[in-house]
Order: structure tokens, then C-alpha cells, then sequence
């Protein structure tokens, strides 16, 4: 696949960091403190759980100093806009969920089979979807909503992230533990079209992450149904 | 399954086709004629697209009809609000969904394999959703800032069309023909991702709507990889 990076490749420093705090004082190289990043986490909490009920347009930065109980000049020293907030709120999403891959195939080395590999990413991704629920809900209802150049950035970091899973498949297919005959593109796209749909159903009552990742990996390793087609088995009386 | 609808039931009456000229001249019984059906599938067209690009709160009326080169009082003859046309799009992306895999199951008959079944509605999803590109990605792109009366109409429809596909894997296990073992719910949860993640990826260039429902199916119903992990192959040279 032209142009992919590894996916053993160790995680790039990412980009978008840099626009938190960008105009505030610690915007230079002084250290974040513990304070002012539990400060910060706690903002982002809250913007991201409005954002996922408000969408973008609709969410001002008062309603989000308002329901933390702080003034609104009080969050724009730490997030100077509405955009600042929301990019770091979707790319924070991207990020989290690349670094726990990138690191998760890296504990594991470049030689475990595809098999494992492909079953650890799907089980990672559940893992840090479960644990960040606001931000995946914001992500889904404010990502096409942003200003264009948020939007770049952000499709740059997601498609780094969406790379990984290609190549696992694509290393798959080269070893011949993907079946013979399909399409490792194709193939892809179901694997993540299955981790990703789960924002739209999973609940903790359903399973925990782990749980749900395992029977994902069973159904799309194994398949869903038995073998052969059952032309024997009838509903209802049969016919003649 | 409690509270889920049959699938072999008959499409019902669709909820939502009266927000259509709620206050126009044609709210009455009078019939609409070929002409106006026109009109209206074409401010469809052009409102989708519109929509898709510029999401819900930017799209203004006046660009719709800008762009149709009709004056938005003609527009308003029509359709009377944004929001009546922003229901009337993401409804009719799941009003034909619905009519067409109830007709693809009607013509099979409740007799037929679930495979058969299964396999013919993602095909038949493939289909919808290849002619009705800029339907669904305005879908994707509105349907989470419309007003709440209009969203609860839309989920009403929408949860009846994801009751059939929940139907058909509940009948396929009572069946024997899921795999045993798996549970019917997240199968149904990872059938649906699968073609429904398709809006971010599928492009005609890739194959035709009847080409990708098959290897999807492939995939789903027989599994991604080969039977055994294969342990002893490696890549590079061996370890020792």
C-alpha cells in the first residue's frame, strides 16, 4: 500500500497538541503543571459531553464555563476558543486511541502473528472507547462541523491512524492468514466499520470492552454462520 | 427478541411523509402531480448536497434555492422550513432503505435461508445507498442537529429498520444457521457496522454496489482469516 506508514513503526510525535494553550501563558515551553492539566482535562470533559448533546454550532464557550462553575475568562486562558476546545477534544480522541495502538503492537513485536495483533488493536480500541465515551460521542456530532483547517489536521491524524489498521491487514494477507481471495482493502473496512459502529450501541450493561472485543474478533475471524446453508431446515410445516 | 417487529411483516405506513408541503397549497388530499414530484426530488437532490457540505446550522433556505436558480419563495411553496426539508431527507434515507429490504424479503419469502435473507439485504443496502450518495452523507452530517421533535420522528423510523436486520440474525440462530455460540446482537451490531461504515469508504471506482455486498457477505458469513493461526510461519529471520 503506497504511501501507508508501518504499523510497527514506533508512534510519531503527534501534531495538534500545540493548539491548546496557544495564546494563554503557558502557551511558551514553561511545564503544565499537574493543576492546571487536571484543570484542563476536567474542561475538556465537560465541553466534550455538550458538544455531544449541543453539536457545534449550537454550543457557546459560556455554556461550558457556566456548567463548571467557573468565569468564562477563567477558560480562555486555558482554551482560547470554541475551535481550540473542539480540536483538541476530536484529535484527543485520534491520539489516545493511535498512542494505545502504536503501543500495544509494540509490546507485542513485529513478529507475533496477524491474528494476535488484529485481535489486541480491536481490544484496545473497545478499551479506550469505553473510557472515553464523551469524547467519541462529541467526535461523532462536531468532526464535520469544524472550521476547515481543524478538519485537516484532523483527517491527517485519523488517516495515520486508519494506516496502522491497513497495514495489519495488508500483513495479514501477506502471510497468508488472511483467507485466500478476499480483499485486504475490503477487509479493513469491515474490521473498522465493526470497531467504530460500537459508539452507536455499546454499553458497560452490554459487556466490558474486553468481552465485547473477544466475540467481535470471534465473528469477524471465524464468520458468523455455520457452514453450510441449512436447505433442509424449514420454518413452519413443511411443504411438498 | 421482545418488542421487535416481524420481519416478514409487511412494510407498514410510514410516519414522516406528511411533514412534506405541511403548509403549502398541496397539504390537502389533492394529488400531487408528476411535475411538482419533480421539483421537489430536485430541491432534495440540491438541499442534500447542500447540507452534506455546509452541515444543518450554516445551510441557510436561500442557499438551496440559489442554487436551484428558483426564488426561495417557490422554494417555500414547497417546503416551508429547513427543518421540514432536513426531516424529509434523512427520513426518506431510511423510509427507502426500509421499503426496499422489506420488498427484497417480501419477494424471498419467509421460507428462505437466513443466509439467503442476510445476504440479499446487505445487498439490497448497497444498492439504496449507491444511488442516494448525497442523501446519506447529509445523514450522516445532519441528523444529530435536528431539532428534537424531528430527530424522535427520524429515531422512531430508524429503529424500525434496524429491528428487521435484528429480526433476521435472531432467525438465523433459532435457525442454526449463526454460528452457535454468538450472540445474535452483536452479530446484528456487526453486519450493520459493516455496511454502514460503507458512507466513508465506498466509491464506484471500487466496484459495483452487487460486487461489494458479496465479498462483504463473504467475509461476515465465513470469517476474514484462514482456520489456523499459523504460528510457524515468521517474518525476517527466526529467532533461536
Amino acid at each position: 500500500m503506497p504511501g501507508s506508514r508501518r504499523s510497527d513503526a514506533a508512534p510519531q510525535k503527534k501534531t495538534g497538541s500545540k493548539r491548546v494553550n496557544r495564546a494563554s501563558p503557558l502557551a511558551s515551553n514553561r511545564k503544565i503543571s499537574r493543576k492546571t492539566e487536571g484543570v484542563q482535562a476536567a474542561i475538556l470533559e465537560t465541553a466534550a459531553q455538550i458538544f455531544a448533546r449541543k453539536g457545534y454550532y449550537l454550543t457557546k464557550l459560556s455554556d461550558i464555563s457556566d456548567e463548571l462553575g467557573m468565569h468564562v475568562t477563567a477558560l480562555r486562558y486555558h482554551f482560547t476558543t470554541k475551535d481550540v476546545i473542539a480540536a483538541e477534544i476530536v484529535n484527543r480522541v485520534i491520539r489516545t486511541n493511535l498512542d494505545s495502538l502504536c503501543q500495544t503492537l509494540e509490546d507485542l513485536g513485529p513478529e507475533t502473528s496477524s491474528r494476535d495483533k488484529i485481535a489486541a488493536a480491536i481490544q484496545t480500541y473497545m478499551r479506550v472507547s469505553a473510557a472515553n465515551k464523551a469524547g467519541i460521542a462529541a467526535h461523532g456530532n462536531i468532526v464535520n462541523q469544524l472550521p476547515v483547517e481543524v478538519k485537516d489536521e484532523h483527517y491527517e491524524l485519523l488517516h495515520e491512524f486508519l494506516d496502522i489498521w491497513r497495514d495489519l491487514v495488508s500483513e495479514a494477507a501477506a502471510r497468508g492468514e488472511l483467507r485466500p481471495g478476499l480483499s485486504p482493502s475490503i477487509a479493513t473496512q469491515v474490521i473498522l466499520g465493526t470497531v467504530i459502529w460500537s459508539r452507536e450501541w455499546y454499553r458497560p450493561e452490554i459487556g466490558t470492552p474486553d468481552n465485547i472485543a473477544a466475540e467481535m474478533t470471534r465473528m469477524l475471524f471465524g464468520g458468523l454462520m455455520t457452514d453450510e446453508p441449512s436447505p433442509a431446515r424449514k420454518p413452519g410445516p413443511a411443504r411438498d
